[in-house]
């Protein structure tokens, strides 16, 4: 990892509900926090400009003079919007201005900029959306969970290239163990999909450890789960949804028992190290794998942290070569 | 539903990983909390002979001399043993001298045998197993959990069908809401798969309440929950996982405050509620529809009281006209 690279990432001001006052306030807190980083922040002028100003040499204004709204269609609205901050961001990755792009605006508009204009690796056939699974322990990373709800097996083996290289990159695991994420342990079980899946990672994926079930995603058992879009999305929202749920319903359990009042202090201390450990908002947000350069995609409620968090990821994806491992391995493996 | 009617329920005296000794008391558990049984005990003649001559005229002993191991082949296994109580139980209901078949043996075998031996209701293409998802107020059925890993956009549909039949013979639900497991609520989200099967279900499944999310089976939104049986399965996997690192996470949480030692019995006594609540074993298995008969598949690991549960589940399918409900939606669909 070069630590001393200087790292330039663009910052969407406009995108997700808490925009711009969020999106702002979360740049501040990246700049006070990760040395060797510059900031191009695109938006609207009167937004951009005064901050840009106010913060000095390390951060950019770039104008964009139109904004895509949450729920425009994606594709017409990418189109049609030539200088939305969405585009303009975008944009200036693919120009080399800037090493990675970040937005928490509208997630279909986003990949769509950033698949279009960004570009795919050489040799890579769907990018695919990777999230941190951290409920306990060393998180691991799943993908795909939503950019491709169909995929073929030759798609899975290369999600599984793109998730090894994150994990390289920005998790400093060296030799990346990968699941596939199926019904049963035993190589026949599972889906068509999983079964010739499971075929061609074992021939073709360094550290595959074959296939792992949903309660190994929080096991340790492997550093990077490989599943389609459709089974990942599922998965990922099951999760938040089973989380939230059962959190509540200890709750509701411990208000039920007689003397409990004496024990609120306590459950609240345990319950806010548990949120803090669990919080989503340290990763910042989902990267898209498989584009030429960086792009982070943020929840649309990203708070400052969410923010900083994402500009952190950035730089060390960025440092840590992921783009470029993402070329080695899926070349590599033809 | 017909309360008086006298129900025969057969349990797999072998089946398990407490068998027979928690089979048995389950099957106590059962007489004395189920009125109106009658059990067809089928196991070897030095198991079974001498509990029937201790219970009396509610359970008859029925003799098989083979038994299906939990690492058999399940086709081969069934194919091969006829005399094992696998086979014998499921044929004592295909011949209309029970109601009900539930065996906590192999999970494979006991599928294998009850849909080649009892067969399919007329016009159901794939039996599903359906789960119930109990985690807050009134749980949903969940199907299919892994009968089928490949689905067609039809099968979906006759899924729905069937879990609506369980839900009004079993739960005594009057008009089930029935969804479908999906990545986003708009009718053109997901995979393909999804997106027809949505078309099938808007159209021919009364109460269809379109897509539902993962975090949804826990909301109430829907009553049956229709997927796939790769996604279906992956989720109830998920859901057990979560849950159990969840509990785990909120006690170490709740241990590494200080002073939380006076809260012992507090905790305790919450999760005690709590995990009664959750308690999958309150249902005793998972139900085998689109099969003429009753059949319920127990988990490897049943203990007394979910033998019990099974035989409570089985007799309300039988009283509340599962199979006959499941035969009329399935046609009346065409």
């Amino acid at each position: 990892m070069d630590l001393d690279r200087d790292v330039t990432v663009v910052i969407d001001a406009m995108g997700g509900d808490n925009a711009p006052s969020e999106i702002l306030a979360g740049v501040k807190l990246a700049l006070d926090h990760t040395p060797g980083i510059r900031i191009m922040l695109v938006g609207l002028a009167e937004i951009v400009d005064p901050f840009a100003a106010e913060c000095g040499a390390s951060v950019v204004a770039v104008h964009a003079t139109e904004v895509i709204a949450m729920d425009e269609h994606p594709a017409s609205a990418v189109r049609t919007k030539k200088d939305s901050s969405i585009v303009v961001g975008a944009r200036l990755v693919a120009e080399g201005q800037a090493d990675a792009f970040f937005s928490a605006g509208s997630t279909g508009a986003a990949m769509t900029a950033a698949t279009l204009i960004m570009g795919r690796v050489a040799g890579v056939m769907r990018p695919a959306i990777a999230t941190h699974i951290a409920m306990m322990g060393q998180p691991c990373v799943l993908l795909d969970v939503g950019a491709n709800a169909d995929c073929k097996p030759e798609h899975l083996e290369q999600f599984a290239h793109m998730g090894a290289a994150y994990a390289e990159a920005v998790m400093d695991i060296a030799e990346p163990r990968v699941g596939l994420l199926n019904i049963g342990e035993e190589e026949t079980k599972g889906s068509l999909l999983a079964q010739a899946a499971h075929e061609l990672m074992k021939e073709h994926v360094p550290g595959f450890v074959g296939n792992v079930e949903g309660r190994d995603l929080f096991t340790g058992v492997a550093d990077v789960v490989v599943t389609d879009g459709f089974t990942g999305n599922v998965t990922l929202k099951l999760i938040e949804g089973t989380s939230k749920v059962l959190l509540g319903e200890v709750k509701r359990a411990v208000a039920s028992v007689p003397g409990s009042e004496t024990c609120g202090d306590v459950m609240k201390a345990a319950f806010g190290k548990l949120v803090a450990k669990m919080d989503p908002e340290s990763y910042g947000g989902a990267p898209l794998l498989g584009l030429n350069g960086v792009c982070i995609i943020g929840h649309g409620s990203s708070s400052a942290r969410a923010v900083a968090s994402a500009v952190d990821v950035s730089v060390r994806a960025v440092r840590g070569r992921l783009t470029e491992r993402v070329a080695e391995k899926v070349s590599s493996a033809r």
